[in-house]
């Protein structure tokens, strides 16, 4: 797997796992990709334990995907922080945001979080209905590659 | 979300990311879920990861599933433990997995891993294309639900 096609999958794929607290709490949150800034963007809501996390300033969080449908599962690992943003606010904005907040786009609950990719371990797993995963080494039993999938350290 | 939906979403997807070393490595694994025991079962090889973690004796371990086909986000914890029962074994033996392992269900390296689950948070979360998750409380926002989906404790 390149790295063009991990972001070509994770654009594709709506939502992961967010974890911004060491483990103690994961979360699920849709992601937009941006790969000329290495980023996942996050819209999400003041109160929330995740804002809560990044108020004091930019943290260490991991996100997981674990997409069967798109074929990749990942664990990357990245800066969280809160963004002011506002040209990426409006560009990421749309009408099914907007139906989650009641001051739209100007609510003042809204929070724009950015996700940093600094590492990460990815994998393009089989799609196909009848694939599945064994975290087998096939390589110690057959010489071929490990059955998880194309598989690259981000 | 029930219990019952719980499970008929869990049985119906293919794999998620376990994790048997307390965050350190999170790995690609699929899984056969059994409701009546309680029980997510996988089939692995000795020599991985999973398995060193284990020959030690049953450990905590997570699983976290992210499948937005199926409208499944799950962080699941419970103990994951190697399993000598090679009738479970034979049960979940097919030709998928015999083309893994070079002697079948006999390969010395075949490995049966139980999850027993214990506690976990679920969330159903939207299928449809357009949806997406903001973890916004909108219980605060308007009075309804988290628009991450229908949610229960495990």
């Amino acid at each position: 797997m390149s790295k063009d096609e991990f972001w070509d999958r994770v654009t594709k794929i709506n939502a992961g796992m967010l974890d911004a607290n060491d483990g103690a709490r994961l979360v699920p949150m849709s992601h937009h990709a941006e790969r000329e800034s290495n980023t996942l963007w996050f819209i999400t809501a003041q109160g929330t334990d995740v804002v809560d996390a990044v108020e004091g300033g930019p943290v260490e969080a991991s996100y997981i995907v674990a997409d069967n449908g798109h074929g990749l599962h990942a664990h990357l690992k990245g800066a969280l922080a809160l963004s002011q943003d506002r040209a990426k606010l409006e560009e990421l904005w749309g009408t099914v945001t907007d139906a989650w907040f009641d001051g739209g786009i100007d609510d003042p609950d809204v929070r724009l979080l950015s996700f940093t990719l600094e590492s990460g371990e990815v994998w393009a797993t089989p799609t196909s209905g009848i694939a599945f995963i064994f975290n087998v080494a096939k390589a110690k039993l057959t010489g071929d590659q490990p059955d998880m999938g194309e598989h690259f350290m981000l």
